[in-house]
């Protein structure tokens, strides 16, 4: 299949339901509601939530039903972004090739723009989901608020950042990886799989596949940010670099780190062995977070 | 009944949960923890947790299985107060009586333990609860999403913050109130009768009791704000009249404000004119918060 045009059409129709499911711009607080606009429309890949639809997918589920629980992953990385952009997190002004939240708007208003969208994303998830149990759509909130809260994400935020002043090892970095970013992309697997209907064997193939790809992706991440290009990616690239931040090609080397992100990438797909035709998206999607070049 | 007792009594039983369902303050990431505990434990009146439980009371429900919910209330309560108090907000330094958060931790700690409580708060809300129907929590989780989100608090305290640069009228000043503040306490109230087993009727009407006590408590607030016991209240007073800020008693006057606070404790209290004895926390809450002195 071709990835490429895979991604851009599921792309258009995550980015479609966002913008039916997140308030309009003209509506008040206007403010508010353009700055979340700013930081989540036409930006990002939309990796978790076509993530999502590819796992609700590879267990024979229709996508439509799920669009909303799909963009609440989205809306959840987005307020993630907007707060670690922030003066006293990360202090970046360039996200996605735009200003940053605070740098368009103000503190104040992106601190707000985060926290909508976070609570917007609980709206979004709980919302009932024709031909799912409401037991099964409350699990998932659970599910979401553990990987993305204090002992998934946010956690991996606070420990990415209590790190940035001394020396990290491997073993302390591959846990920052596993709850900053792979908590919430295993959570969008999980999320699709269960949601989907999957049994309790697809579900847990896919939850392993999902804690594959997300440190996987983590550390082809971490490569791009040495080797990458700058203006395909939209952001300064070398930042880690010149920060002296702790990354797997810091630790061990380009070459072994690729290798790395590779043998993950082979767990993954051997996840998905007993899978139909079904999963191929999932199977092309781990293939193509070693493959891309932004 | 003895309110005063009550109160004692509700909180010590809020208090306890809270403890129980807040990660412990040496589990990893150690330092977030200690910066939501700080905020959260030991702190404030619990008014929203105990108003859940007193109206699952007063549709003959018990407590205990609602405690999780009404644990969320307080937790989004605090990530408010919080947030709130960011040098990029109002920029306080003490609440309830200790430095705030971002003062005795940072400020990037106090964004990310603000971001973990609101996280936390949905994990609780969606927990399945005995005897409850998974459809009637799912319901739940989203009418608590939307009074706290971009058209409930968090649109609330961006209109509150755009107000403070210009004059303020009558009307747009209870808008603020109505999303800033009663739009969690009259949330509160819903979810404890719906989630308590009350009918379409009860839940309507304590709705309405909620929204009515919701105003009444922020009148009441700003009046205390200028007559109110420092040292009681455990912040600094008169700050809303050295800010300038526009208050129900700097419209209409201290006398007028306090009318206007009544008039709606006794709306408030005619809304469960129908309920049984066990309504009888429900009310003496409402007379409460025109009677408090701090």
């Amino acid at each position: 299949m071709d990835i490429i045009e895979y991604l851009r059409r599921e792309k258009k129709i995550v980015d479609e339901a966002l913008d039916r499911l997140v308030p309009a711009a003209d509506r008040p607080p206007v403010r508010l509601n353009q700055a979340i606009r700013h930081s989540l429309i036409d930006g990002g890949k939309r990796l978790r939530p076509i993530l999502l639809l590819a796992a609700a997918q590879a267990v024979g589920s229709k996508k439509e039903p799920l669009l909303p629980f799909a963009c609440a992953m989205e809306c959840i990385h987005t307020y993630s972004l907007i707060h670690d952009d922030l003066p006293a997190m990360d202090d970046d002004d360039l996200r996605r090739g735009r200003p940053t939240c605070h740098k368009q708007f103000d503190e104040a208003t992106a601190i707000l723009a985060g926290d909508g969208l976070l609570t917007l994303a609980f709206e979004l998830a709980a919302r009932p989901i024709q031909g799912v149990p409401a037991k099964d759509s409350l699990a998932m909130v659970v599910q979401l608020a553990q990987d993305a809260g204090i002992h998934g994400m946010v956690g991996g935020q606070m420990m990415d950042m209590e790190a940035e002043e001394r020396e990290v090892e491997l073993a302390e970095l591959q846990y920052i990886h596993i709850h900053k970013t792979g908590a919430l992309i295993r959570s969008s697997c999980m999320a699709g799989a269960c949601l989907g209907g999957g049994d309790a064997t697809q579900i847990n193939k896919i939850k392993r596949y999902g804690e594959a790809i997300g440190l996987a992706f983590q550390i082809a991440d971490d490569v791009l940010d040495i080797v990458g290009d700058s203006e395909l990616m939209g952001k300064t690239i070398g930042k880690d670099q010149q920060q002296s931040k702790a990354t797997y090609p810091a630790l061990m080397g380009v070459g072994q780190a690729r290798d790395e992100a590779n043998n993950l990438v082979n767990e993954a797909l051997s996840c998905l062995k007993d899978f139909s035709d079904d999963a191929e998206p999932l199977r092309a999607l781990a293939r193509y977070i070693t493959d891309r070049t932004h």
